[in-house]
């Protein structure tokens, strides 16, 4: 049994678990209150925010408990924005950050707002040049991960920061994936952060807002499960001290699944950035392979795992990351480690992969009809209209040796990975891309040999 | 040591404590994940959904878990108004609702709609007949509470309910107080409640929205704190298994407070309706005695309880759910008895406070100066100009016996509590509230001697 999808959600550090039975006895009265149970909440709450400042780097009054992590970028985000109305409504954002972000970015634009949503390179991260070409006089509020969620490419913080900051731009960085890991270092405005990501419990989310930042509150309260707090700021302070280590041995591990799985696996790509990446985050997709079943497979093996492929998800989309990003997504795998991941466990992981691989690729190959496909001079066309991922990729590999050099395939499919996986594929392989063409039913994605 | 504050917040039930402990090592995965570790948090959630829509009286896709009972009132009065915008923009609620529902109204109105507040009588209920008469074609949504927070009246929510069903307008019942007691009965079309209330851990809501209720969400996501959800649900579970036997018994302890204290401390109003009231609250005000004060004596004491006085509020001033049933607010005291709440910490309550008052009281009394009475003909002026409740009070006291039968008393007050308590006091006093007129600083509220 390995889990490996801590950047979902971390099992819970049993220091959270000493801490929060510790204070379920203390810990239930109002804070505000002014009688002994009262004054007993406050004490706890208190020595809370003091322990999580100096872990985040901040002054106490500055954070707040909130009750998730999606619920801090939410408040944070429309505070700021609402404080800085009067200076304007332009909201930059990267597209690869989490869907919480993207969710405020898209309500800000339903009520009015103007967002620009910065591209980045093939490894995930922004340009900072690109970043700060994009801040205007009107920008309200600049937002930017610490690092990626889906691949760990760490994103140029400090760099923005202090773009932002010589444009009077405030930054909020979504800290989510690295504080676990460290202080985010910059001149950030705001900070956001989940405590399910290092070990706290579900449910338990810091928004930091620097003094000085223009921040409009609609709601007074703060979030009131005090044990959640004191357990969520105990685990933090514990993989704080634990970091250090776990990141040295962690990237080992993470180094060795990024360097081996392209030789145990054929026709697999890497993503993310191979340097400037969390320790404990490797994610690669597998050509001619379906996420769900390859999932399905790896549970069945003992590991849990998530992927980004579109089959996974409910909206039968790939991922948004991979898609700004412009690499595979069929057949992915994000493998998350938590801290104290067990060497032996990933090495069985590695052991396992490529036999899961090959049976997920034996059984979507075998029970493929032979395609549609008509001799047009040095040009094919194959129908896989209705067919999901991965099934056009595999439909084109398996056609493209029957074209001469320089002669076109033209692969008709409506499903949306197809229009990044072919070209990824091509990117792959060696071949051309040549672009995409409307068609009578969906789309004709055009590809030429080219060796 | 006797805390009588589980109207704000209840001890932590010990179930809850245990439920939490338990689902700790289960409950932390995301549910929303296919591999081992979602499953079994998604089968605790669905069994925690499951028992919670049993207690409430709900089908379970109507139930949604919140991060707290005002998130789960904020939630619901939004989705809903913005669900029927197009049917109107006017809201009702009553007059003595929760702040989570009076704030929502606010937003509300912030942005363009229209609030009836409902006024209620002096027992603190609203009129169903009155609340009929206030729904408009225009009305998108009426809110009731099940039973009042601050004084334990219970409200018709049931004929309200009738009636807005016949108006084709939905009902949100906030059930935060009564919940643990029982189901509320009648038609309504969505309803809140909060864990913390009834034991559960703080940081946990509920909101149940009927199959067939336009409602529009913003936010997809559920509350994560899974473990918390278990308990909170357990919690549930416990105290309704013992809510009937322990409804009769709270009643006969609040009743005795009901009875005695006008017996054992003079110049008392017990208020709220005597009958049709929750199990274990009591509320009543003492003439010419400082709230806070009270609070820190009977907290010294070893009682815990709240106060809706003005001088233990922020803002200074007194309780809106005091204000808006006209009672008086000076020396308010809430007892709100917790299950299990012991009958002998009750009597020695009742022994220590007449003393407790009695010590206050003379503390108050004795470093007033002498008021600065100037006769003229028949009518006195008393100038408590700067000076907090329940000074004016107290000096109006002093020397409405100096003027003749049919002859007034002019307090010059500038506090907020006067307004409330100097009418009050007549009522108690059985002298005529003339009403008020401006004066140079503040107000001169206006008194006739008549007995």
């Amino acid at each position: 049994m390995a889990y490996f999808d801590a950047a979902s959600a971390a099992p819970l550090h049993p220091v959270a678990h000493q801490a929060l039975s510790a204070s379920l006895d203390e810990g239930w009265a109002d804070p505000g209150k002014l009688y002994r149970e009262g004054r007993r909440a406050r004490i706890l709450l208190d020595a809370a925010r003091e322990a999580a400042a100096e872990a985040v780097g901040c002054r106490p009054g500055e954070l707040t408990f909130t009750s998730s992590g999606t619920r801090a970028v939410q408040t944070g985000v429309a505070g700021m924005l609402t404080g800085r109305r009067r200076i304007g409504r332009h909201l930059i954002v990267s597209s690869v950050e989490h869907s919480s972000v993207l969710r405020s970015a898209e309500s800000f634009e339903a009520d009015g707002g103007t967002v620009t949503r910065l591209p980045v390179l093939r490894s995930g991260a922004v340009e900072s040049g690109a970043y700060a070409e994009a801040l205007r006089p009107d920008t309200a509020l600049a937002c930017l991960q610490s690092a990626n969620h889906e691949v760990g490419t760490e994103q140029p913080v400090a760099a923005v920061a202090e773009a932002c900051r010589a444009a009077g731009v405030p930054l909020l960085v979504d800290a989510a994936q690295s504080l676990a890991w460290g202080r985010v270092d910059g001149g950030w405005s705001a900070l956001t952060a989940s405590a399910r990501k290092w070990g706290g419990p579900s449910g338990v989310g810091l928004l930091v807002v620097r003094k000085g930042v223009r921040f409009a509150v609609r709601e007074a309260e703060e979030f009131g499960n005090l044990p959640a707090v004191v357990a969520a700021v105990a685990s933090l302070r514990a993989v704080r001290a634990e970091a250090a280590a776990e990141a040295v041995r962690l990237r080992e591990l993470t180094e060795r699944i990024r360097l081996r799985v392209p030789q145990l696996v054929p026709d697999v790509e890497v993503v993310g950035d191979p340097l400037r990446r969390l320790p404990g985050i490797v994610t690669f997709s597998c050509l001619y392979v379906d996420g769900e079943a390859l999932l399905h497979e790896l549970d069945r093996e003992g590991f849990s795992v998530s992927s980004g492929s579109s089959c996974t998800s409910d909206t039968l989309t790939p991922s948004h990351v991979l898609r700004a990003m412009g690499v595979l997504s069929e057949g992915n795998v994000r493998v998350s480690l938590p801290f104290g991941a067990a060497e032996a466990d990933v090495e069985r992981f590695l052991d396992v992969l490529p036999g899961v691989v090959a049976g997920v690729r034996e059984k979507l190959g075998a029970p493929v009809a032979a395609p549609a496909a008509e001799v047009r001079a040095d040009s094919l066309v194959v129908d896989a209209l209705g067919r999901r991922c991965p099934i056009p990729v595999i439909e084109l590999a398996k056609v493209i040796g029957d074209v001469p050099v320089g002669g076109t395939v033209r692969v008709l499919s409506d499903d949306e990975a197809a229009r990044l996986d072919i070209p990824a594929w091509c990117e792959m392989r060696g071949q051309e891309y040549v672009g995409e063409e409307p068609a009578d039913h969906g789309v004709a994605y055009v590809v030429r040999r080219v060796s």
